[in-house]
């Protein structure tokens, strides 16, 4: 099915706030065998919401509104929907059950003169909200479905995940299989050009081709469409294509798992503990790895050494070598890493230290400088790398140098 | 002006990556006085995206679009603006030298058979990309104007900030001034229906208001728009409005910093020395921190304590403290706390150790459990609270509460 997706908010296109659902809905959906047609973003007005719908209901099956549901004046989801689809809004018995329900749960009273949950859209359903207090909308004509959720990313995502999709019937009898191949080390210039000339339109026979470049690598994608059997069949062929091409000595993994979880898996596999120490990246290495649930069972912990004292108390790291070479250096990402491996009793440590900037940069050291260090029960290594990009987007870059680093050192443990 | 920005990609539309630049673009555009009316995110796809471009130039004066424009067969902005236009791509001596210009910065050869940014639709202008290899591109017409630029962030941000928006004339002669108002400790409903009721219609007189409710608080803003003099006085009109009203005593703060910026500027004031040991945030408190530039003259470091062994040996938290109480508990979270602030040798301390679940979680100690401990050198304390969401919406909600508890703290230093 297709789905058209509107998210309604001033904050977000005034920068207050991030949009945290399309990423959401848009994994959840492509799951689900299902086509995010597009998103519309837009502010709380009348007529962008009347022209959004419009479009969305002339080309999609089912269109899921997000935001505009709460207590206060700027919140008009519910009316504009009533509107839309020529509705009168009274009093909804289901919808004060449901609201009261949900306010129960959260050990507050239902007011009814404060908050106005049961006022609803005649003939439209109500939908339960697993964590918060707003109940969701639905409404079906001429066989297209519209659903009104919460914008607060964990309402959104409870009311996606457990109520709406798994209340739509899945229609389709066709299945879709992603194939993906996740390769590094190589530009993709390089990959579809010198490497593989004729490798994407070889895959382009099986269905939809795709090439996500990251900082570190390329991600090969193929959609295929058909019956079970045939989608096993063509997704072999696909894979032999691609393992009988000059790519093949840089795929790193095939499927649709990140680096994070498969750092996790195969350090489980093999029984490692992980450790970091982090200066530049300030906690966010430790963040990314322990966002997979799992990761307890071999990542011991991060020593976030953002003051010198920390280096050396923490990491052992000898006050001569940040004299001598600086804090941001071959020497001190060594020290940290041997460090760090040390005090955290483990088997792999890996270390960032360098400059996110916007200050602290000089000639031999511009921002983007970043030491890498990686210690392991039979050696130590560091280096120093150069990235460009403001502060956040370089702690990212730094930090997913750093995870390519340790998933080569579980690979050779 | 009023601005549409088109996201071009099938990877947002099945979640493959995240948009970076919806975000981005809305806070300096919110910044330039300029209004984002809609942003459309589309999938590779001509018919889309002639559709995105007619809804967008229907209604806005400038049109940015993001993607699409690298090397691989599946980029398209270029051959669909060109089309859009009815403008021939062909040879441009201008497009050539700025490609090679930036490949020149990044030590690699412009190979003209490889790499095609020097073919250019006729009559359209080159932008120069300040850290990336692909020009932007740019056309006029009936004084409405389309910026294509990159979809990486980092070169999207630059080639924003840098190029096109102090490319484009300021045109209005208004100026629009943002005052921002963050109240803590008390939901939305109750501050627009029992504290305040008449607040929002006292400062509606002045300008647009906005709600934006987070999980400890509410920003109320009022959007001004007139000459500096006018401005400068409902500035203060509607600052005394609300400090005159019964929220007052829950404002934090006044202005658009966020809650690590005020920490941050608050504990430099006072030369405090901030640090951290996290269990359950897994280094996520540390990294926000961190993305504050300045943020090391008062950060000392992070201890990322997921494993009990790391607790007690850096946190000298007792062995029979995590036997009789568990991790996750006061009486842990008070050690963690005290240990990390002489660890860390830090004038405050927060913790945070809890349940993130999707495993992990109990009757007694339901995922989403979590302790905080703070501790400065007045005093330790610690506490139990209680959370819904998913893994990582849980780490983000420990994080921002931790954060809170720590402004809490400078304040009382």
């Amino acid at each position: 099915m297709n789905f058209d997706l509107i998210i309604v908010g001033n904050e977000l296109l005034n920068g207050k706030i991030e949009d945290r659902n399309t990423h959401y809905i848009a994994k959840e959906l492509y799951k689900h065998g299902h086509t995010l047609r597009k998103v519309h973003i837009i502010g709380d007005e009348e007529k962008l919401y009347f022209e959004a719908l419009d479009a969305a209901f002339n080309k999609s099956d089912v269109v899921i509104t997000t935001g505009g549901l709460g207590p206060t004046k700027d919140d008009l989801t519910k009316s504009i929907l009533a509107k839309y689809f020529d509705k009168e809004i009274s009093h909804s018995e289901k919808a004060m059950e449901i609201a009261k329900l949900h306010y129960k749960r959260g050990n507050r009273e239902y007011d009814t003169e404060k908050i106005q949950y049961h006022l609803f859209p005649k003939d439209f359903d109500v939908v339960l909200n697993p964590v918060g207090y707003a109940p969701g909308l639905s409404y079906t004509q001429d066989g297209k479905s519209v659903f009104a959720t919460p914008g607060v990313p964990t309402e959104f995502q409870a009311m996606l995940s457990q109520e709406i999709l798994p209340g739509l019937a899945q229609k389709s009898e066709k299945q879709i299989k992603h194939v993906i191949v996740k390769t590094w080390k190589v530009p993709e210039a390089k990959i579809f050009h010198d490497l593989c000339p004729t490798l994407w339109d070889e895959l382009a026979q099986f269905g939809e081709v795709s090439s996500l470049p990251h900082m570190t690598g390329v991600d090969i994608g193929v959609k295929l469409i058909g019956d079970d059997k045939t989608n096993s069949e063509n997704e072999k062929k696909v894979l032999q294509l691609i393992l009988d091409s000059a790519i093949k000595d840089n795929i790193w993994h095939i499927g649709p798992e990140t680096m994070e979880e498969i750092i996790i898996k195969e350090a489980t596999a093999k029984k490692l503990k992980i450790g970091f120490a982090e200066s530049c990246t300030g906690g966010l290495l430790a963040s990314k790895i322990t966002d997979v649930s799992g990761s307890s069972a071999v990542f011991w912990g991060s020593v976030v050494s953002y003051a010198n004292e920390v280096k050396m108390k923490s990491l052992n790291v000898a006050e001569e070598t940040l004299k001598a070479h600086g804090a941001v250096s071959k020497e001190t990402a060594f020290e940290m890493a041997k460090g760090a491996r040390e005090h955290l009793n483990v088997d792999i440590a890996v270390t960032t230290t360098g400059i996110a900037g916007p200050g602290g940069g000089s000639k031999e050291k511009p921002v983007g400088t970043v030491g890498i260090g990686v210690s392991t029960l039979k050696n130590t290594e560091s280096d120093i790398y150069y990235f460009t990009g403001t502060r956040t987007s370089l702690k990212e870059r730094f930090a997913r140098f750093a995870l390519l680093k340790l998933l080569e050192a579980i690979r050779d443990c």
